[in-house]
């Protein structure tokens, strides 16, 4: 089931430049076992901002808010959610 | 080069069901003459709405409104273009 | 899978009685059916307004928008649908 | 007297992760008792965002405000609340 | 119990001037006769605009939607309503 | 003349248990003398909110500018105002 | 007293050229009058909207409302009003 | 003196192909009128919108007002104008 | 030339009364220097917020942005201006 | 390829002068290098505010991209991007 996700994120002004690299480097490891394993189906820079769009495939309601609650950006970031569905003229 | 794309449907209260019937049957041709080409690459309906979220494979500005003025639904749909990236995360 | 979803209803100006009548009487059933099956797990008026905030209980998102779209006052209404997840706090 | 209440959660950066946990642990245990006594009906945690949407079963809108005003958690959050009625096609 | 209203009336371009004042009619009887016995506790013009900020003092949710969905110029106003409570620094 | 005005409050998070406790012994004083002379005519709470809806009943723009930029909380509010006008259905 | 109104203007779109003539020679008149007696103090254009900004010196909110309810185009504007008070570094 | 301005356009629906055509002609030799002699210095389209951002170079927001006021497509459009400024980076 | 513009303050929480009190000083002398000059021609409090509305009278947008981003407060105000051009109706 | 670009930026309340005037010198030899190699086509400021419009001429979504989040102030701006592309009536 599929979900488009657009994800924007504030870093803290105080972090230091190694919470960062670090915090950073975790997100990204995250972000990529997601997408070895299909459910983090697509991610996209949005031109010019700090935010990505990015298409989920899971189970179910429960299954997202988890993978999204799991980002250790997630304190960082503000998180919409759009529940896509199947569309008529999709061939 | 990808652009997500937002289209939002209002059909003319005053269309018969007929004109109705013929507009929706060329807006599917071409939307699937274009998935078919790998132009419009993804079309996803938004749960609830008379909306679609697409993901457009094109060359570069110009091609893409083309593509969108020549939707039959064109002088009905509200449409928002948002041009992605390559995020740093993707696999 | 739960989904608040709440519904805005605008009635074209030149509906006559009858069809409005017609109409109305025709999604109440609808509505009516899905509540007896538990699929429409709740509905509620907004005080003061024609619009309603309801929860859907569905296998998945096409689902929910299979049954949205059959509703006989779509064409009338604006929709906006919110995934919910479970609560940690909830009993 | 029901009504939909959503609340969206913001921590101070600057909270101790000793204090976050003892606020959130009073902020679930105001909640359960409040859930157990049946004034908190329902509570679904909005997908993606540190956010829920909740339903109240209150006598008025006094007993609603002093129920929020008194969540741990309330100098934390954005609350909006929408007073709900029958709705007609209830059954 | 009270509940501050906001009502934005937008009457229809084609309604004849008989129709107007006829509605215009009703709609005031109305009003004064909610205003009479107490529960349309406050009424005040907004300047410049169509609208109008009221007080409603009444039993509970589904009495207030009761009396603002029978009112003649419902069909052509949005309503917003905003439940209150005793303010503490109230003398 | 009348005015509609909301206030909503955002104490700084930084503000110690005595200087808030101050800080809003102040407002509630400064608040009760205005209504004891009639010109903060109305005060109710918005349900779930750190916020007003007030009536003031004052001379003229002016003097409703001198009171509400005298309000101790004042550095610590966004204040919205509405001027009123006499309705023609008010009896 | 003074206040800042905006006024945006729609004119339906089936008024005949002599009716439209007619009803801006109309409103003209009005606005001019206004002017000359000192109500009306200033009027300007929004460049690029059909819109203007005027500031209006009146004996309280009723005379406002009354002055505005009585343009020939009230029934085709959006209007919002700002009250306004000294400012204390006015010379 | 240089001011950006968008342009949203929305055609009446009952207009016809005829008078749509007339229309365009007339908007599109006033346009490029106006390009030739350096006052409409520059024009794009918004990709996948009926809509156009402007660069105008004119004497003063009279000029500007005149320009815009007079385009054939005036009464069917939203205009927005911001004005600009030298750029301290500019070189 | 003539431009409408909205100045909201805030000011930061850590500004000590004396820097505050200089700095309010400075702003006003810059304020009534240009007031006396002729080029901030109308300057008026809005009712109830920290904001003030403004009338310049200055040669060319340039003019405008060097004496708006020479005030003292610039770094703490939100500003928008709007400019202005003569009114048909103005006497 | 043409983009047009609106940033607006907000540096930090905390930053030292030696620091600002550091970042807006590497903000400004950036600007400038992009300037003269032609991909940072124009530039303006909006006039009152800490912002600008820019156009930028790239080959593609990355490349602008690219461009921006290499600007020093990235950090602290909020960018949005609106792809362009040719109007039909560009002479």
């Amino acid at each position: 089931m599929l979900y488009l996700v657009r994800m924007d994120v504030t870093l803290p002004a105080d972090l230091s430049p190694e919470d960062t690299a670090d915090l950073l480097a975790r997100e990204k490891a995250y972000s990529q076992d997601l997408q070895r394993d299909g459910r983090w189906k697509e991610i996209w820079r949005v031109v010019g901002e700090y935010a990505n769009y990015s298409i989920f495939d899971v189970a179910d309601n429960d299954e997202l808010h988890s993978l999204l609650g799991g980002l250790p950006l997630f304190p960082h970031m503000r998180i919409h959610v759009t529940p896509l569905a199947t569309h008529p003229s999709h061939i």
